[in-house]
C-alpha cells in the first residue's frame, strides 16, 4: 500500500514542502512507494512555492483509513492530525516541535525530533550522502521550507545548521536568497482574499494555560497593514471562532517580518491582561506592539500567562 | 547543573549500559557535564557487565527534582520513569520501543527512536565518526547491550545493524563473541538469590488488553530449570504481586535462550485461555511451551488476546 506523507492541518511551506521532499526521498532514493498529501489547502506562501518550483500539488485528504501506512512530518500533535491517526500504521515521525504526547504506535518506529528551525533541515541530515542526489526542485522546496520557518533567519528558532544549509542550497541553485525570500513573504502577505475566520485559523495552534484554552494565531507578513486595516472586523469575529473551535479566546499576533516585531490585537480585558502579564508591556488601545517577538514556539507560547 | 542520564526502573544491560555510553559521549566528546544513574538495582547480567568492563557503578536515584536536566534512554514510557519526570527538563530521548504517549516536553528537544534491537546501536549511529573515539570499556558496554537485547542475535528484534556492529566491536576488542555472550547469559540466569516476587518483577512491563491489565514478565535464561523448579511457589505469589501492583494477572514467560522457546506458567483458567487464544496452543498442565517465542515486544505483546 502507498505510504501517505503529511504534515499538520494548516499546511504552510514547511508542512507542504517537507512532505514533498520526503516522498521524493522514499521513492527515488529508497525505492519505496510514497505520496505526499495535504490535510487542507496550502497557504498562499506554500501555494507560491508549489508554482515556483513546479512541484506536484499534493491531493488533499480528510482522514486516514485504519492500517494506512503514514509518515507524519512537522508535527507530533494528534489534534493537528486526522481523527483516525492512532489507528493508522504510523511508520515514522519527523518533526521539530515539542513532544505533546497523545500519539501512540503499535510497534517501535523511526522517530526523529530535533530542536532545529525546520523539518526539512532534519530531513537533509537524515539523508546523509544521499542528499547529493536531490534534483533542483527538491532543493528549491528545502530552501523554501527553511526560509519560511526561519523568516529568512530572523526568527530566534534559527540554528547555524538551518542557515548554512539554506545558504548552500541557494548557491547551488544560483538563487539570490534575499530576493527569493522577499517573493515568498510577499506571497504569504497576500491574504486579502481570506475571510476573517480564515485569517484567524490560517496559522494557529491551540494552547491551554491552566484552565484557559487559547487559539494562538500568527500572521507572518511583510505587509502588516493588510490585516491591521481590518482589525475591527477580525476582533469582532474572534468570539464566533472561539465558540466554534471550543476555546476561550483567540490571540492574534500580526508578525512584521521586516521590522521584527509582533502586533497583538486586544479585543477585551482578558487579552489586555494576558498581554501585560505575558510580555511585560502596558496596553492602552486595542493593539499592542511587542518588539522582537517573531516566534510562537520560542517567544509567545513559553511566556503565555493568564 | 549535571545532566542525569537514565533508563527504565528495571535496569537491565541495555538500560544500564546505554546510560553509561551516553554519559561518556556527552562528557568526553561533547564536553558536557553528564552522569549515568539508575532507577533501581541492576539485574545480575547488568551487574556482571559492570564488573567485567570495570564500569563505574551508577548511583541509584528514586526521583528527579523539577527542572533537573535529564536524558532518557531505552524507554519513552512515563510509567517506567520517576514520578516527577514531566516536570524535569527533558533534554533528549533515545529509545527503541513503541511510542506510548504521556511524556511531554517544555520545548522542542532531540528525540531519536529507531526500530533497532538495542538503544546502544542507535547511539553508535548518533555518534557518527566520533564513535571511533570510544575506549574499550565503552565498546564493551555497547557490545554487551547488543548481545543482551538480541539474545546473541536469536531474538526476532535483531537487525543487520545490531549484528554487524556487535561483530565489529567483538573483533576490535579481540573477544570471542559466543563465549562472552555465554558468560553474560550465565550471569543473567543466576537468579537463585531472588524471591519469587523479585523474579516476577525483574523484567516486567504492564500491558492492558481491553479492560484486563497484565504484568507481562520475562525471564531470559540459559538455565530454565532454575525458575521452573520453583514454579509452584512462583505461581502462588502471582496473586499478591498482581494485587500490590494494581494489575489483574501476572504472565510469567521463562525464555530459554539456547532452545529458543518460552515456557509460560499457567496458574489459572484466565492464563490458560489467554495462552490458547494468543499463541494457538492447547494447554493441559500448569505450563505450556511456546516454540520460537523469544521477544515480548515482537511476539508476546502484539499477540496477547483475552
Amino acid at each position: 500500500m502507498t505510504t501517505l506523507i503529511f504534515g499538520h492541518k494548516s499546511p504552510d511551506t514547511d508542512s507542504t514542502g517537507s512532505a514533498i521532499i520526503w516522498a521524493w526521498y522514499l521513492n527515488e532514493v529508497k525505492g519505496g512507494d510514497a505520496e505526499a498529501v495535504l490535510l487542507g489547502e496550502p497557504n498562499t506562501e506554500a501555494a507560491f512555492v508549489l508554482r515556483r518550483w513546479d512541484l506536484p500539488k499534493p491531493r488533499i485528504i480528510s482522514d486516514v483509513e485504519p492500517g494506512q501506512p503514514v509518515v507524519i512530518v512537522d508535527t507530533n500533535n494528534p489534534a493537528e492530525l486526522p481523527e483516525g491517526i492512532n489507528s493508522a500504521d504510523i511508520q515514522a515521525i519527523i518533526d521539530h516541535h515539542k513532544l505533546v504526547g497523545g500519539l501512540e504506535t503499535a510497534g517501535p518506529i523511526s522517530i526523529t525530533i530535533r530542536p532545529l528551525a525546520c523539518t526539512a533541515t532534519i530531513m537533509h541530515n537524515l539523508m546523509g550522502p544521499n542528499a547529493a542526489k536531490m534534483p533542483d526542485w527538491v532543493k528549491g522546496a528545502m530552501l523554501s521550507c527553511i526560509l519560511s520557518d526561519t523568516l529568512e533567519f530572523r526568527s530566534p528558532t534559527t540554528t547555524d545548521q538551518d542557515r548554512e544549509l539554506a545558504e548552500r542550497l541557494a548557491a547551488e541553485l544560483g538563487l539570490d536568497l534575499a530576493a527569493y525570500a522577499a517573493e515568498m513573504f510577499a506571497a504569504k502577505s497576500d491574504v486579502s482574499a481570506f475571510s476573517d475566520a480564515e485569517l484567524i485559523r490560517m496559522d494557529s495552534k491551540e494552547y491551554a494555560v491552566g484552565e484557559t484554552k487559547f487559539r494562538v494565531s500568527v500572521l507572518e507578513t511583510t505587509a502588516p497593514e493588510i490585516p491591521l486595516d481590518r482589525k475591527d472586523s477580525l476582533m469582532a469575529s474572534m468570539g464566533d471562532v472561539a465558540a466554534e473551535d471550543g476555546v476561550d479566546q483567540v490571540l492574534l499576533f500580526v508578525v512584521d517580518i521586516l521590522r521584527e516585531e509582533a502586533t497583538l490585537l486586544v479585543p477585551n480585558a482578558l487579552v489586555k491582561s494576558v498581554a501585560e502579564k505575558s510580555f511585560g508591556v502596558a496596553v492602552s488601545g486595542d493593539t499592542v506592539v511587542l518588539p522582537g517577538v517573531m516566534s510562537r514556539k520560542k517567544q509567545i507560547i513559553p511566556n503565555l500567562t493568564v
